[in-house]
């Protein structure tokens, strides 16, 4: 199979090793599955021949960003060709008129912030892997960050795409306006679908103005419950924030350890508070977030600063994940999402589990849209502690379906939680969702083992 | 089969009188098309014996919202059960910590903006129908209006759905959460899709915060040119307005005559500026739009109005649909859209369109998204007239191509513009779509004679 496929690729594209293989064999998971070999796509040209000829072999396609992903996506976890994308890293066409920039899929999500920079511009979505991730992997996610609460999530910010198909046909979705409605919505349909459909080798993506400036400010609660009424309360007034992030206890007891910031020793909870816009609004902005925030009884808020201070600010949250890492030889990272409303509860239950389970649970996340990255801290030696993971995660999946959320709000779905997928969508849809699958690729060989529970 | 039917539906349900019918034959094109029977269903569950009764017989059921349409899509052009849900027209739930609200398919989208007034909120698509015009058909299209240019449109403004497939089969896609990455974007995939997939029982919608003021300013052009520049630079700068709208020379002259405003004698294009925002925001926002369009030499501009002022102005706008309709025995009114830097090529062409064969074309629209509503004004008892509207169509949808655009932003495909698509969409795409229209509706009851050339 390599030698025909050896054929069709330039050497350098094609790369064999074993020690160039294991290179591309893990992800943010921490799992790891070798590919059977690694192609470097250089050109869509070379996405087609490879598709074609997986296509008519029946070998197992792989598609990857940078391998940043949280649920084994990127992952030949039944072997087969791991198609990188990484060097198809062109920055096509960036057209501030039509608000819009045209990129190959390769792009880092931070490098095109940058280019934008000089135009007052910038592209949305705003993963905390941005300065590694690409923009090939935003799109086959539907990735999000902090910014999801103002500016929504990748679909929001795509305007069309140039995709291969698993029998090497190549399409093109949506375009370059704003608007459009002729015929089926196959834009949105290939942004989400993690590599099950379709590679992409181009995208046209819609730009926003960069807001002129921000204000962050802190405030810290005696209870989880405080905070998550104050989100509620923030989410209907007409000052959107650009950013409402939530810290739980556990989360300001590492951060207490880490003695990197100081705390008020009852505080339970921590809100983060951003606004953005025009330099002579925010400030106003700022001041009706925090009255608002008043109003909730925090034990302590911070007056808004912006710069470096702030930088400082958001370095905390941003520090929790290595140090996570570093603490806990093995982290389990979920991102269940329920509506604003409700997240007191799936706090509450959060903490339950863990009692329950004698299992360290740490949370915080996107709080103005409830998207909750829960973190179970683990370690593969420890059996005892290892067998109660299963379990956590079913009663925290049932208490987010009870709860009317979902099981992911912006890693997906991957190996990881294909075996719950059920539990959100009805039968019905999933039959119609893997027909889709089946009319985009008969033969199964894009990213199988991945989203669907059978395939 | 009318007797069959009968058998399942109550009596005041099932319309079979042609008088009856008569009324459901029409929508905003002219076309007249006489269905076999009329179903007025008053809920999910008479939804579904309709689809499986008509699936089982192979009868084509026509959903219809309010039949303010422009391409057909609510008529039954091959006869069959048409299926209205304007009785479905209860607000479940405004839920505003959650900014969502539940709605049944036959709310009349101005109903809900009342509705929601007091909570602070609106639902962002805005059609110029909106006090007619009910959400199943806003979700049928994707519909959207001036509002858009800020907002975005109908799709990015639903978290989720019920709908009903052709088999009587129920499925729910999305939910309540504002971010979610479970599985295919099953929610976006039914949104424009015209009917032709399934019939929306229950819609859940995202809201936004509604501003707490508006400006809204008037600027008149000597050349479609300049106001085509203005609008481009517009986009690129960070206050962005609420609304762009334009109007070409035609309009102008039309407006002229009526006597309703009065305007500098060498305009020949205008532009309306509409800014949004917390009230003490909007005076410096309406000030930088207002420098901004300075620089493009406008002959006139008016100072920044608001309330019952802003409303006056809105009206010579809204007025000219209306104006068209009595003016001229027909109105063809296509809805063009190209990106915004194309905008002055389009106009430019229209006019060459207009004057080499001698039809009377007038436009006007969203500048903003460069979605532009394009009238030929003609008269079905003047034949060669009428005889020249295929050859300008086929002029100006090769035109809008050939400048990156779309056949259409927000009216959608229908049995107008089914003949066309192929010029937009490629075979491979079109075919993709073709089996994704076979799996949700394989015996092709929904809506056949839309959007695709063979259906």
């Amino acid at each position: 199979m390599l030698r025909r496929l050896a054929r069709l690729l330039p050497d350098h594209v094609l790369l064999t090793d074993l020690a160039q293989r294991e290179a591309y064999a893990w992800d943010n998971t921490g799992m790891r599955a070798l590919p059977d070999a690694v192609v470097l796509a250089e050109s869509e040209a070379q996405v087609v021949a490879v598709l074609r000829f997986c296509h008519q072999e029946r070998i197992a396609v792989i598609p990857r960003g940078a391998g940043t992903g949280n649920v084994g996506g990127a992952l030949a976890v039944r072997g087969g060709v791991l198609l990188s994308t990484q060097r198809m890293n062109a920055i096509i066409e960036i057209a501030p008129d039509d608000r819009l920039a045209v990129v190959e899929p390769g792009v880092v999500n931070g490098v095109l912030q940058e280019a934008l920079q000089s135009q007052g511009l910038f592209w949305p979505p705003d993963p905390s892997s941005s300065h590694t991730c690409t923009i090939g992997g935003n799109i086959a996610l539907c990735s999000a960050g902090p910014g999801a609460v103002r500016y929504g999530v990748t679909r929001d910010w795509v305007l069309g795409l140039r995709a291969v198909l698993a029998d090497g046909s190549v399409i093109q979705t949506g375009g370059r306006t704003s608007k459009g409605v002729v015929g089926y919505d196959m834009t949105r349909l290939l942004i989400g679908s993690e590599g099950t459909l379709a590679v992409v080798t181009q995208a046209i993506l819609k730009l926003a103005p960069k807001p002129e400036s921000r204000r962050l400010s802190r405030a810290v609660f005696s209870s989880v419950e405080q905070a998550a009424r104050a989100v509620s309360s923030l989410m209907t007034t007409a000052s959107v924030p650009s950013a409402i992030e939530f810290l739980d206890g556990a989360s300001l007891d590492l951060l207490r350890e880490t003695g990197s910031v100081s705390l008020p020793a009852a505080g339970r909870a921590m809100l983060l508070l951003e606004v953005s816009g025009a330099e002579d609004e925010v400030e106003r902005r700022a001041k009706v977030v925090c009255d608002l925030v008043e109003a909730f009884s925090p034990l302590e808020q911070t007056p808004p600063v912006k710069g470096e201070e702030a930088q400082q600010v958001w370095a905390a949250r941003y520090a929790l994940s290595p140090i996570l890492k570093k603490r806990a030889p093995k982290r389990v990272n979920e991102d269940v999402v329920v509506p604003v409303s409700r997240l007191s509860e799936l706090m509450v239950g959060v903490e339950t589990i863990a009692q329950d389970l004698a299992i360290p649970i740490i949370s915080f996340g996107h709080a103005g849209n409830g998207n909750i990255h829960v973190n179970l801290l683990v370690d593969p030696e420890d059996r005892p502690l290892m067998a109660k993971v299963a379990p956590a995660l079913e009663r925290l999946f049932r208490l987010v379906i009870s709860l009317e959320g979902s099981l992911s709000g912006e890693h997906g779905v991957g190996t990881q939680k294909r075996d719950y997928i059920q539990w959100e969508i009805g039968s019905d849809s999933l039959l119609l969702q893997q027909g889709i699958k089946k009319l985009f690729d008969p033969n199964g060989i894009m990213n199988p083992g991945k989203l669907f529970p059978d395939s």
